[in-house]
């Protein structure tokens, strides 16, 4: 799978994923009255809501990226309906071409992990038949619990083909608690590099390997020490525009071939219509147009940082 | 919330919660052939089996115990219709009185984390209405993301009336490879341990904290280091029973109060009628009758443990 990822990387020149992070407030008031004169203030009603805002989203910048990353929390919040929303995005994502990176930070043990894995990238057998119930084609996976958690996703990913990105350093202020901790003269997060590294060198494709790695663009030093541990690692990243990682930040995440890491933004998108420099010319009529302009922007901030040895 | 689950094990005696985990090869035939005669060998047959299966086991077993933990990801496998039947299994454990642990394992940052939480242990705003999406009393949180993602759910916690199990040591094989390195001259799950002391501190209740941790049966040694470490949080006790836990290991997880830990069984009570000593006197038509005789002998199994000092 991630041979396939670099190949719509390659073809449209966009290392980025759109973080498909449908919170009720970015939705626009008409795409809300819509669905809540429907379906009432429900959780019908906000699936309904947060379905029909990313459908816009993903038509006016299905043919510029490679891929997308629903983050599942924005739509568990809401429940049934809201899963189902959930599953309808990967349906139509899928629909319009796109790679689908569920960003689900699952882990448990076993046959606990094996069921995550087989319900989001993989097939669950029923009686005589089999089903993938959530059909993403990566997803995000904790490694809290070691290798008996992630190897069960490892497993489904050679089964079907499909790949994972698991939390090394995540982009967040309070990530060193855990994650930048000492031990055996250094830190959590290159131990966590290096089990992934190990892992990742039984699934390899294209020179990389579909075992990735989450690593946030705002701690671009520990990026560059990463990205020299997990030489055949694609690395997911998060926390670049609205958290403040910038395309400097993140040029050492890629390889010198121009490839080995991909770029979230999330709310830079999806909200760009309510943000500077977009919302003066956007509203909540025209929000897909300004997700249009900021991926643009977003393809060519990047540009000199992913491609520059071509 | 602490002190609500303090006092049904209390009142039962038995310091434990039934893990409703319910693998499809654990449901008997019968119930099976009936699900999937009326809906197929879909996701939807499936989630019936497995609601149809919970059932008969609360119905043996809601007036021994004083708690369930259903694990999401066996529900989550079936997708959709899996995780309607997690939602029905949830409110039919609370109209027979019992409270819930949501098994889910979140973890995520800031909002996310914050929509997790109000989907499964709080409210989420829709317009001008509230809902609670999944409605468990706490659920199991990981931590590898640090404070910025526990807190938001100790957040829910307090306005609910909720708690939460944060995973410091788990029960499985490799659970060392992260949890157990030693860092500033301790291991990362003391470390943890210490977060979860100080976070619990300020949603007290009857002695104990809301935020409890996830220490498995399976590391006896650890298990007792980290009851002293945290002498007022509840600890959430896997691994009992199949995976190799025994009562004598789990003595020294209590309190001298005789509380302080709450031990689950999955397998073994929910698949005890395919088990010794139970499975030559039942069978799939009396399941609910074995898992009810596997309660009563777990908890006389750990009396001596838990309620050593009375």
């Amino acid at each position: 799978m991630i041979g396939k990822l670099i190949k719509k990387i390659q073809k449209t020149g966009a290392p980025i994923c759109v973080g498909l992070d449908p919170n009720l407030s970015f939705v626009p008031e008409g795409i809300k009255k819509r669905a809540f004169d429907e379906l009432g203030e429900t959780p019908e009603g906000a699936g309904k809501a947060i379905f029909e805002f990313n459908k816009g989203i993903v038509d006016a910048t299905y043919d510029l990226i490679p891929a997308v990353k629903p983050q599942i929390a924005m739509y568990e919040q809401f429940g049934i309906p809201g899963l189902k929303a959930f599953k309808d995005t990967v349906d139509y994502c899928h629909e319009k071409g796109l790679l689908v990176i569920g960003d689900i930070k699952r882990g448990d043990i076993g046959n606990t992990s094996a069921s995550y894995a087989k319900a989001h990238i993989g097939e669950i057998e029923i009686g005589s038949r089999k089903f993938s119930p959530f059909n993403e084609n990566f997803c995000t996976v904790n490694p809290y619990l070691g290798s008996d958690g992630v190897e069960p996703f490892i497993n489904v990913c050679k089964e079907s083909d499909r790949g994972i990105f698991v939390l090394v350093k995540t982009s967040n202020k309070s990530s060193g608690e855990l994650q930048d901790r000492e031990t055996d003269g250094k830190p959590v997060y290159e131990v966590m590099a290096e089990y992934v590294d190990k892992w990742g060198s039984s699934s390899m494709e294209d020179g990389y390997s579909n075992v990735g790695a989450v690593v946030g663009a705002t701690y671009p030093e520990i990026g560059r020490a990463l990205r020299k541990l997990m030489p055949h690692t694609y690395i997911l990243v998060p926390g670049y525009g609205a958290q403040g990682g910038t395309a400097e930040d993140i040029r050492d995440y890629f390889n010198k071939d121009g490839l080995g890491a991909i770029v979230n933004s999330s709310r830079g998108i999806i909200a760009a219509y309510t943000k500077e420099p977009y919302k003066d010319r956007f509203d909540g009529e025209t929000y897909a147009d300004a997700a249009r302009e900021a991926v643009v922007d977003m393809i060519e901030d990047l540009r000199d940082s992913s491609l520059r040895s071509e």
